[in-house]
Order: structure tokens, then sequence, then C-alpha cells
């Protein structure tokens, strides 16, 4: 297999984009990451999107965003994972160009949220359908559940919880791509509107509109293009079962434990030497289970770690520091591909007020569902 | 990169299945192709599918196969290509062994069409909802299209297109797993109901349930599992614009031409050692136009090449012997992996009353859309 780099990243701001069309948003991101790497061409592209057929009635998004962008005939393919999708487009496209297929690859992720849909309805099509959703199971319902057990069986705070929401604003309000750039406070996150208890509005992720894209190429050829390559250390997937009440255990997340692993393997080094995160937030509680998971705080730790500062900013291990999915938003297929392009600025020095000093080492972690799907991709200075 | 090989194949009767859910008959597939190559594990693997989301309501395809078929913590991803979803899948599932990533690799494709959806609506989601679908246009218009316009130009007559699907029906009638067994005339496809004219019920795929796996593994292993391995010779994919009226000639489906082209040029041969193909005959008129572009007929002459009796079981060019889309079956998501299982069970010798003689070298080609993906695989004994 040939070492692969990301060599340009690109974004959308993240909100309501009410003038764009899922596929202006793709393009924009597409064009920008393309511009940033310098290349004039690429050879093939992946986009990760969880359901544009129930958002936006448009399913065929590959070929859609490849006729767009204007670079048909090139391969283009969809790659769906729910929440998962823009990371498992990463490694899709990190697999194109490690196998030799191809050399210059576009991996990008987009959703469109809020052109009018039942978006619970829609969200909820990533759990299990038969044994989850109808019989009234919704996502907020099911990491509510997940938030119950662990302040159950570990003492788990509610302020704790909070506590994640209002890191991830005051990181989110340092990020000009954020759709909610501003902070919050405890009392703001425990008295907003409960959705599924004890998870208020606060707690939970917002509805989305944005696409996110990163060009790859071989790691041997990447100081054509740039003089910071950023290179892909580590990628590892995994599955769990998608309803709660198959897992051995409804807090343990296995399929990020197994990831995590692989991907720590992968790389050689362990949690210890990561420098920055992005973990899968999309509730207060996901950030909790996932940091506690990938052993960067013990097994029901992750609140106390949380609320002791080690994962804001200038903690022991900055996580989220966009923003996260929390305050950065999470247009649910391009989550993933914004994540790494996250890392790569961070790896850049070019994160700006939210830059995390001397960040050399990486780690990108999207979930999709409740945790049946993890990928974790590990990045590192080149 | 690693010269892979199939070791299994599997698939579902296609057709009308009352009994059982999308995941029963992906996991009944999927554990046919598992028997099949005689493997004790696999170590990753891919579900095409186009749109279970507005089919079943369900997404996260991926990981719930891989829950459902009891593999979890693997990584499992879905690949969507509107109806190229399958050969995509294989073509991931190709690139993950050929990396080097993994050695066992399932790829499968599934649909359940049959479920209660508008299904003209979900499968209208494949061409460009914005300049097509909203204007009023659908599948049997956009293939209606392009049959009056192969007339027009080239005098391809109606009576060449109702070959089409007389040959495939013939064929069908000889393959146990197809959904219509049955043969027609002529007459019977020329007086069945007008869909889009001059399209009528007949020269149009049906609506189909259905699954089909295959297994992976380097070449040079395959050895251990079967006498009988099938090389892939070659994987080639390609886009066009969605709308129709974006494309330079309406007929033309340079997606198709591309992606063969790019096969051919890998396999380092051209259409003339083709022995058996299996091509996206979704309307009689696609079988006619796939022909052309991939140079088993001149261009113009699909419709007289058909009639001569050129793609008949003992013709020049065997094309659909499994019956094809038009009588085995078209459950969009599977098509093109039960596309490999027909090569690979011609290529072994067991394809029973459909057996095309001596057959060493096959080619399998799927289509998304009106054409804007195509994805070619060429097959060999190895």
């Amino acid at each position: 297999m040939r070492d692969v780099a990301i060599i340009g990243v690109g974004m959308t701001k993240f909100g309501e984009l009410w003038d764009s069309s899922i596929r202006d948003i793709f393009a924009e991101a597409a064009l920008k990451a393309i511009a940033d790497a310098g290349v004039d061409h690429i050879d093939s592209m992946y986009v990760g999107n969880m359901t544009a057929g129930l958002f936006v009635g448009q399913e065929h998004i590959g070929a859609l965003m490849a006729d767009y962008l204007g670079v048909v005939p090139i391969p283009a393919i969809r790659v769906e994972s729910a929440c998962a999708s823009g990371g498992m487009a990463l490694r899709q496209g990190l697999m194109e160009v490690a196998s030799g297929m191809s050399d210059i690859v576009l991996a990008g992720g987009v959703e469109k949220m809020w052109d009018g849909v039942d978006v619970t309805y829609a969200l909820a099509t990533a759990s299990d359908q038969e044994y989850e959703v109808y019989q009234g199971m919704t996502f907020p319902g099911l990491y509510a559940t997940i938030a119950r057990a662990h302040m159950h069986r570990y003492g788990t705070t509610r302020e704790q919880l909070a506590l994640v929401a209002v890191k991830n604003h005051k990181n989110g309000s340092l990020n000009p791509n954020a759709q909610y750039q501003m902070e919050i406070t405890v009392n703001t996150v425990l008295n907003s509107t409960k959705v599924a208890d004890p998870l208020t509005l606060l707690d939970c992720s917002p509805v989305t509109d944005g696409a996110a894209a990163v060009i790859l190429c071989p790691l041997a050829e990447a100081k054509r293009y740039t003089d910071l390559p950023v290179k892909i250390l580590a990628s590892a997937a995994a599955t769990d079962y998608l309803a709660l009440h198959q897992r051995e255990d409804i807090i343990a997340l296995k399929a990020v434990r197994v990831s995590a692993e692989k991907a720590f393997k992968q790389a050689g080094f362990g949690p210890e030497k990561i420098d920055v995160a992005e973990v899968h937030d999309c509730f207060t509680i996901a950030e909790i289970c996932v940091i506690e998971e990938m052993g960067f705080a013990e097994r029901g730790k992750g609140g106390e770690f949380t609320a002791r500062g080690y994962t804001a900013l200038d903690g022991k291990i900055p996580i989220n520091p966009s923003g996260g999915l929390k305050s950065k938003g999470h247009p649910v297929g391009a989550t993933g591909v914004a994540q790494a392009v996250e890392i790569v600025e961070q790896l850049r020095g070019d994160a700006g007020k939210r830059q995390v000093k001397g960040a050399k080492i990486g780690l990108a972690q999207n979930m999709g569902g409740s945790g049946a799907s993890s990928v974790v991709h590990i990045f590192g200075v080149a």
C-alpha cells in the first residue's frame, strides 16, 4: 500500500443555507479544496451523504456532483454509513490512492437538511427500523437512554453533560465556518427546552446544511503541490449492532473502541500521542462516551475529565476545537470530512483563534447511528 | 496492486419476496456466497443499495447488514450509484483487496422494491431532480426519448427493440433464479400496455426484490478455497451528465463508452475476446445502445445485430444469458452483483441450461440512471 497525504481542504460555512442547493454547496467545498491543493484535475471522487433521497429527493449523488463540478467522465461514487458517511468517503478515497488505482482523488461530503423534510424521521432511518423506530424511538431518545445509564452507573452529572456543550460552543465562537458562533453557559443548557430527558435542546447537535472536501494524493508526490502535506497515519472502521438492546452493554460503543484500537495499532502509538482530536459529539453524552472508548479518559470518568478542563483548547487533549457537531453544526454526510478539514488546518497551524499550539498529530472520529458505525483517522505533519 | 479473484457467489431468487425483509434477503445471498467460497470469516464488506431510505425507510444499510449477518465489528459500508450501486460495491471491494488493506471481502447488493412505496418516484431520484423530475420526466420517459432518437437516426425498428425482450425472456426461462421464467413473442411485447411511446410494458425491466453477493480474495490465495477461481481482469467506472439535455448527443452513453474503453485497456484486449456478457438492459433500447457503445455491435446497428441472433445464447456474443434485468429482474442495488454472479457461473461451467459453451472470458456492465454512471468488469478463468 502506498502512503497517502491530504494536500488540499475546503468547506462551506455550516448553517441554514437557504440560497443554495445541495449541488451548489458540494461544488463550493470541492472547488475550494481543488484550489487549495493547486491540482489541475482529479482522477476520481467520493461523496459522503447520508440521505439526500429523503432530504431532497435526489439519489445518484456521486455522478450528480461530478456532473455539477464539471469533472465527468471521472468515476464518482456515493458512500453511506449514516452520520459516518463522510469519514467512510475519506477512507474509500484513501484506499483508491493507496491501491495505486488513482493518484489524485477528491473525498467530500454533503448534506442539505433544511429543505423541508421531517428531519427526525429522516435521521431515524440510521437506527434499526424494525426494532427501534417502529417502536417510537428517535435519536434523542436513544442517546438519552445512554445518558441515563451513564449517570446511573458512573455518577456522571447533568452539569458535566452541559459542560461538553459549553466547551464546544466556546470553540465554535472562534470558528468563522461554525453554524452557532456564540458562547453559552451551563445554565443556558440546563434551562433550554427538554428534548428527551435528561437531554435538552443544547445537548443536541443542530440541523445543518453544509459540505466539505479534501484532496488526496500519494505521499511521495505531495510535496509537488504543497509545503505542508498532512500524512494519513491510520484509517480504521468498525461496526456494531444497530439496536441498543442487542448490545452487551448499552453504554459501550464497541465500534468506537475497535476502530480506535485498530487505528492506534496502525499508527504505532496510543492516545497519549494525539495533540488534537475531532470526535463525534452529536449529543453531549456522545462526546463523553467516545473519549472514554478511545482511551483519552478513563471509563466512567469522561464527565469529570471534561469538567476539569482537560478537553478544552488549552487542555491535556483538546477535543473538538472546531466547535464540534454541537456548535459548528452537523450536516450528517459532510461531518466526517469536515473533521478532517479541521485537523488539517490545525496541523498546518492555520486554525486562527482556535489553534491548538504545536499540534503535530491529530485524530478524527466519525460515528453513525447510535454508534453502529465508527471510523477513525489519524493524521500527522509529513 | 494485487490481483483479485472471486472465490464464491450467491444470490436469492429474484421476484416478489413478500415473506422476507431487506435484511433477510441480503443475509441469504451473503451466506450462500460465504458457503460457496468455504471461508470461515470475512474481513470487510460492501453493500450496493440504491435507495432503501425511500423503499423501506432504512439507511445505514452497511452496518445493518453486518449486524444481521452476525459479522460485527467488521467494517461495512454502503455504496450508491443509483442502479449501478451493485457494480460499484464490487469495485470498492476489489480496491480494498487490491490495496492490501483486507484479504477476504464480501461485495453484495440488495434492494427491496415491493414493500409499498411509489417505485416510479423512488427510481426517478436517480435522474436530475431539478432539470428532469420536477418537469415531469420519469425513467420510461427518458429511455423512450432515447429510443425515438435511435429509431429516427438509425432506422432501428420497433420489432428490433421487442426482440431484445424476446431473447432475454428466452434466456430467463432457463434460469431458476429469474423473476419471469417464461418465453414471450414479439407480438406479446408490441401488444402489451403502452408505458412511454414507443416502449410498452414488456420493454421495461420489472420491479424486483433480490440480493446477490460475491467473495473476493487475493488471486495468489484463491486456490486455497476453490479449484475454479475467477480472476478480475479489469474494473473501470465513468460518469456522464445526469440530464439528457446536457449531453452532446442524447443517444450516446458516454459513461458506458469510457468505462468500456478503460476496462478493455486494462485487460489488454478488445470486445472480440469476450465470450459472454451481462449488460444493463433496464429497457430494451438500453441493451441496444450499450452493445453499440461497448463495441460489440457497430454504432446504429444494435437493433439489426440483435435481430440477426448475434446476441442469443448460441450467437457470436451471447448477451444477458441470465435473462438480464428484463427477465431475471432488476432489484436495482443488487443488479451489478448479480451480473457478476452470472458471469462467474458461466466461467465455471455451472450455468445449466443457459450455459454458454466454452466461455473463458466474461464481462459485466452495470449502469446508473439514464447512463450517468457505468461500471465495467472483465473476468477470466484463473
